[in-house]
């Protein structure tokens, strides 16, 4: 069985020596993250994962979760025992708002949480996590009495809540969605509908399950502008605010899936169920999109996830399993063969994953902070550069790491060759369960759109003029450092490869739009690939700062560094591939006719 | 339910225009397959793969196949009605020796059959390609008593045949196989072992299975060396010649895998099952080589088969799934939203699928007429040159092909965005199927290694030689002809990074071989996109020669252009960004200790 061990360390590096957390604690929020606080987090919430909820990630894809005749859903074998000891444990209430019995911890520490309880068991993570995103919307768009009736039993986990946005004809293009509000006279609306893929949407985990819902009040315009989000809770609240009166919202089935199989993926119907307008009418996806972008950035640290437990089972089985010998001769000439740990190309594929892990955890963690400084920090100026930054990063952050992720997690099935296809040693349902990343939450095709359509040219090209005197900055001050000096020159290229793609779409999309599209999958992947160089950039300086005090520890820092070089040798080359293909436009790629796709006879 | 139609036009267009079969007539075995001929089999043995075994590929996957307690083995429902109609078809015996019951047809032509038939159905495709692998090795290391023995019912699979090589601690490296061959006096061997991850290992197809098994004779030297190949039938001849005894061989498991359910991997235990030597002892490896050889062939041509069903299925849903309005403005304004066909991150997942197939299509097809010309070409000269190219491209094939053909597979999976990810769609199946075919027969580092540290050097590097003079002749003509100039160019410059890694290689791997492996898979994948390259360019010289004669059909003609032209655009820049990852070296990426890859609390 695939074992995980919550990379505390790497954490800890990231959060108290890269981001140096302490340093903002006159912010309102982080004056509880001290140093000692962050560790404890860190520490026991990645003992909690690894220990509780890792166990169960096996059983759960066998058994999946279960319909039964009357619309309950049974979650399988030891999910509900485990969550019970994470309501209990209070791990989901640390950045929740304190008023509602949150611990208002910085985001970042809960985004560290999220990290690992994603890793130890994605399934098993969607359930919380998609209460943490219902409670999000909630809290920015609700009134005060909706956050009072929902949050404080959402935020300690003994509720939980879905978001549900697709009908069976309408996924991207919300505009289309079918399902109706009819106002009932006393504030409440009925409705009524067919809601499908629905993550979370009945369980037997908690006591009550908070719907968040898209549709249409009548004569509401026929697009997206005609969208009000309700709550529908699947039990209605009685007047001392329990669960009371079973609504009319109920699963008609649960989808058999490639994946994540033990969260329950549902189709719900809605028929005349009682909800609530949360916000104002026809401003529903505006309200959505504040849990979606939360969302994104979460489905983004799933692409790490996967890669790093399979990651290190990887390297668990190839510093056990014994073929052939070093290419250089023989490592271990007093065993019949040497581990294939030695040969350099599945060493390759151990690097590949260390290195786009541990840049991967660095931004996720970075920008999380970034979500923090949007609200928190001192100046209007850093709270609106913190805004740009995490808004043009969460495509990037969702697209190209969980497309990156994605391979990872294949490399390291690979590592097990034949012993990796079978399900015995868990490396399959790795690649199956991060393969949904991709596609949810927007695919990584809207992500791309959403990045080069929306978020480059906003404000003038606000945002990624910010990002490219972030990261100039960062190049200008590892010349300085000894030793990165080769690392910051590929990075200056892999930049100026970024800068070259950005300026042919200012020149060539106006005139074509479909430019722009053709280009938007390789221009997101070249922001990926420089941003998590931007981190690499980062990390070393701090490595190699700390190497100067002759550490304990010298031999993770020199891994650092090492790990810097290898990423900046490995995977900055792709940037300037991906820059010609940008470059080669929209003409042959849209020329061909319907007819010339047709399978020919 | 998906659907596969098999692309006759296009395997027609390669095989009677581009390789131009016909004007092989005057060679041994070629003088029956004339235009008629080939058109009929491409066209009928098409049709049987997508009308009888395209249906059963689903149900397969769910039912899988299921071992009973005393160790037989039942296939899916109809696996065993269409193996019947397969053997009565004749298909199997397209490329059989003709003194065996076989048509003694090109290889080309059974190829372009195995193709359909891996599309159809990879799981089904397995139990006769495993045969008629198994026939391969008979046929060059068997006595003739052997091969008259088992070869007339192998082709025309009657019965069926398996390649035992893996055992539980031994995959790649053969050496350390452990199964005994005690010699018994008669000239028969006692056969004991345990085999595992044995395709078509026991099932309910045929009335006999004919097992190749490695294993050692007593004394034999504890290596590669020591190993002898032996013949072991499920059922031992009676002196008719029809199955009589059941023999020592038995089924101890079937593995629950992430894909080909409906192909039993069989855990085989040999309990001193009677076996008889095959060629010469302790020279089971070269004989088990002949077979793996074609094999590796076969695997190179499954990457395509799950890109093309994957490919044909996503075309249909993007023409029919509505979502969203063309950039450029509505497509079908009368529509509430147009195709998701029109947006352009859909079309390049498309149009990158289109080109790697027919690529693919040609390069396959291609391999195997070299295979033929090995045997068969008039000159000594002209068979050395085949079997030099073909040796080359047999890692290329398999690597690379498998390699992108998962990509592939994985991109025609995501423009069914969720429905993509379940299993109703059938999207998600050809993925995990497509993906054994990266890891059999050889993972594809042990493809990379037998193409940078076998293939390259061999013979003072005379077939890469004779490879980059095919290409360059290919690219000089090109440039010859109006409007391909530029692919040709821009196939120069991809060709001239793969002779500088070539280059980099000669000039560093002597001095550490470890840099021979750290840049071993980049060089497969250079050299996987200047082949597929160096194939688009002869489907382009063919489509141009074509349309000078206003042919009927000019819109199948053109559209070659216009998939050149993306090719040469979208695939070629990949192969400078490899090189440089290649000319980085092994330094850092061997760097690291063990310790550093653990993960540390």
């Amino acid at each position: 069985m695939p074992t995980y061990n919550a990379p505390t360390r790497d954490t800890r590096f990231v959060i108290n020596e890269m981001l140096d957390l302490a340093s903002y604690g006159n912010l309102p929020g982080f004056e509880n993250a001290t140093q000692d606080m962050i560790d404890t987090v860190v520490n026991e919430s990645g003992k909690f994962c690894s220990e509780v909820l890792a166990p169960l990630n096996q059983i759960g894809d066998e058994q999946g979760c279960t319909r039964h005749e009357d619309g309950s859903v049974t979650t399988p074998d030891g999910f509900k025992e485990a969550y019970a000891q994470l309501v209990e444990s209070g791990w989901t209430t640390l950045g929740g708002a304190e008023e509602y019995g949150g611990q208002g911890l910085p985001h970042v520490m809960s985004f560290a949480f999220e990290e690992y309880i994603g890793t130890a068991n994605q399934a098993f993570a969607m359930y919380p996590g998609l209460t943490s995103g219902a409670a999000a919307a909630l809290q920015a768009a609700g009134s005060e009495e909706q956050k009072a009736m929902y949050l404080p039993k959402m935020i300690s986990g003994e509720w939980s809540g879905t978001m549900n946005l697709t009908e069976p004809h309408c996924g991207t293009d919300l505009g289309m969605i079918r399902t109706k509000a009819e106002p009932q006279g006393d504030g409440s609306y009925a409705i009524t509908g067919t809601k499908i893929f629905i993550s979370a949407g009945e369980h037997d985990l908690t006591s009550n399950i908070i719907h968040l819902v898209l549709a249409k009040t009548p004569g509401a315009p026929d697009s997206s502008k005609g969208i009000s989000l309700f709550v529908v809770p699947k039990f209605i609240l009685d007047d001392s605010g329990e669960p009371g009166e079973r609504n009319g919202v109920s699963c008609g089935s649960i989808e058999k899936k490639m994946g994540i199989h033990g969260n329950a993926t549902c189709g719900l119907n809605y028929d005349g169920a009682t909800g609530w307008m949360v916000g104002e009418e026809h401003k529903g996806l505006a309200a959505m999109f504040v849990m979606m972008n939360a969302a994104r950035l979460g489905v983004g640290l799933q692409g790490l996830a996967q890669a790093e437990v399979a990651y290190q089972n990887a390297v668990e089985y190839a510093l056990d399993r014994r073929q052939g010998r070093a290419l250089t001769g023989p490592a271990e000439p007093d065993q019949k063969a040497d581990p294939i740990f030695v040969h350099p190309d599945v060493r390759r594929m151990l690097m590949d994953a260390k290195v786009f892990n541990e840049g991967m955890r660095a931004l996720c963690l970075w920008g999380a902070l970034q979500v923090d400084l949007t609200h928190k920090a001192q100046t209007e100026e850093e709270r609106q550069l913190a805004d740009d930054l995490i808004g043009l990063m969460t495509p990037v952050i969702k697209g190209y790491g969980t497309d990156k992720g994605y391979d990872i997690a294949n490399n390291m099935q690979q590592v097990y060759g034949g012993h990796g296809y079978v399900k015995e040693w868990g490396m399959e349902q790795f690649v199956r369960d991060s393969r949904i990343a991709m596609i949810y939450e927007g695919t990584n095709g809207v992500q791309a759109m959403d990045l080069c359509g929306r978020k480059l040219a906003s404000k003038g090209g606000r945002a990624i003029q910010a990002y490219f005197a972030a990261v100039e900055e960062e190049i200008a001050s590892a010349k300085q450092v000894e030793g990165l000096a080769d690392i910051a020159e590929k990075m200056e290229a892999a930049l100026e490869e970024q800068k070259a793609a950005t300026m042919w779409f200012m020149s060539n999309a106006m005139a074509n739009l479909n430019h722009l599209g053709a280009g938007a999958h390789h221009y997101m992947h070249i922001m990926g690939i420089v941003t998590l160089g931007f981190m690499w950039l980062k990390q070393a300086k701090v490595a190699a700062a700390a190497l100067e005090g002759s550490p304990e520890d010298a031999a993770f820092y020199e891994a650092k560094l090492t790990s810097a070089a290898y990423y900046a040798e490995r995977f900055l080359p792709d940037a300037a591939a991906l820059r010609r293909k940008l470059e080669a436009g929209s003409e042959n790629m849209m020329k061909l006719p319907e007819e010339a796709f047709a399978t020919a006879a």
